[in-house]
């Protein structure tokens, strides 16, 4: 048996999602059904993360033991050649046996982006957030980093979906302008130690109040302290959501 | 009566092209039956020019005459909460009676993009041309040059699809490398008084071979000469094509 580590990239638009599910077409199953074609061996396959439905991977990694002999570059053609055009095999590497892409990862770095202000851009529709009101992003920047260090993120966790611990580090939150071809966009990246169920997306909910100018930047400290889902603003849609990188 | 004109941005993927068809969802019936939906007048929408199935726009203009009170903003948003979120209207302008898209456009400039090898990019399918292996973009541009000017582009001209005079003036190429999230592109840029059916997609498609190396940068002056379809390059996919401007 090889232990593989696979590092794809993916659009979610079309899928409910990394993990397999009752009804709807996943991620998992697209590629676990492609590693069967090509090896013959039904092999579970493990990701750092679940995704959601719309949610989209520029470079998830995940983790499967395999029994074939191929080099690592003849598999990962075999592979992309048995998957749709919308998930792709960034690189295989053979790794240590026991890899596991969600115990091993001691860190992750999400993208979140906004179109804000102008005519929805026809060609980031999947890929951003439309806010139809232009945004302050320096305000936005200034909150951000009041989220940045060690810190319990209970209020920006999923109702009904509690951890063992809601304490995380972030490490860097990085907020940028950038101009596509049809619009304007704020780019959000953030890097921590693990994020829980839906942090990112309730982080940039809370932060877009800010940008709206509707509450102020130390409004994130009270938000912080209160550890209380329902004082953080809404859940940004999945559509603007990328992970980037899982670092080992 | 008042004459508009209406600038337009559309993802051309789920479409059969700007015009009518008998079978397939056209962009111009989608303009058209918002424009009926806010006007309850049947209404003819003529673009500069017909994008085919696939081919995307950045600033496609159209004109049209209706007999409607409302300021062209209104309008604008009127039309848009119309109209599928692939299709949108960038601005209204109202003109001068008789304004016509096709013949008061002065020029054009069209955006062809190119990824080059590496793995297919997930987020650009369906936004560039995907060629396995690098091109040389220096020779490209070196190539592109020898199309400037005012030529008999006859060999670039769809076969099948004669127009009374096959010579036109390209008033600049630009051939420039790119990089996004997950790719390295090549941006061709074609600006000219008028183009002949498939001409930029022929012209790409040709100067691809001189990227790869297979013909000489100077085999352009040879293709241009013979004024032969048959003497260049194939005809680059759709998807990679985007309207960008119409100057009038």
């Amino acid at each position: 048996m090889r232990s593989l580590k696979i590092t794809l990239s993916y659009d979610g638009t079309d899928y409910c999602g990394w993990q397999t599910q009752p009804n709807g077409q996943s991620i998992q199953d697209r590629v676990e059904a492609a590693i069967y074609a090509v090896t013959k061996q039904r092999t579970r396959v493990t990701a750092s993360g679940r995704t959601d439905a719309g949610v989209h991977a520029m470079g998830q990694v995940a983790s499967c033991d395999v029994n074939c002999g191929l080099p690592v570059d003849v598999m990962q053609r075999a592979i992309n050649a048995n998957l749709p055009a919308d998930i792709r095999v960034l690189r295989i590497d053979d790794s240590l046996p026991g890899f596991h892409a969600i115990r091993d990862a001691h860190s992750k770095r999400y993208r979140y982006v906004i179109q804000d202000g102008g005519v929805l851009d026809v060609f980031a529709q999947h890929y951003c957030w439309f806010v139809p009101q232009e945004l302050n992003q320096q305000l936005m920047s200034a909150a951000g980093q009041l989220l940045v260090g060690t810190r319990d993120f209970a209020s920006f966790q999923a109702a009904g979906s509690p951890r063992a611990s809601t304490i995380r580090t972030i490490h860097e939150i990085n907020i940028k302008r950038s101009e596509v071809s049809l619009s304007k966009q704020i780019v959000c990246e953030f890097t921590a130690d693990g994020f829980l169920y839906n942090m990112v997306r309730n982080m940039v909910g809370t932060l877009v109040e800010v940008g709206q100018g509707r509450r102020p930047v130390e409004w994130i400290q009270n938000v912080l302290a209160a550890r209380d889902r329902s004082e953080a603003g809404i859940t940004a849609p999945p559509q603007g959501l990328f992970l980037v990188s899982v670092y080992y």
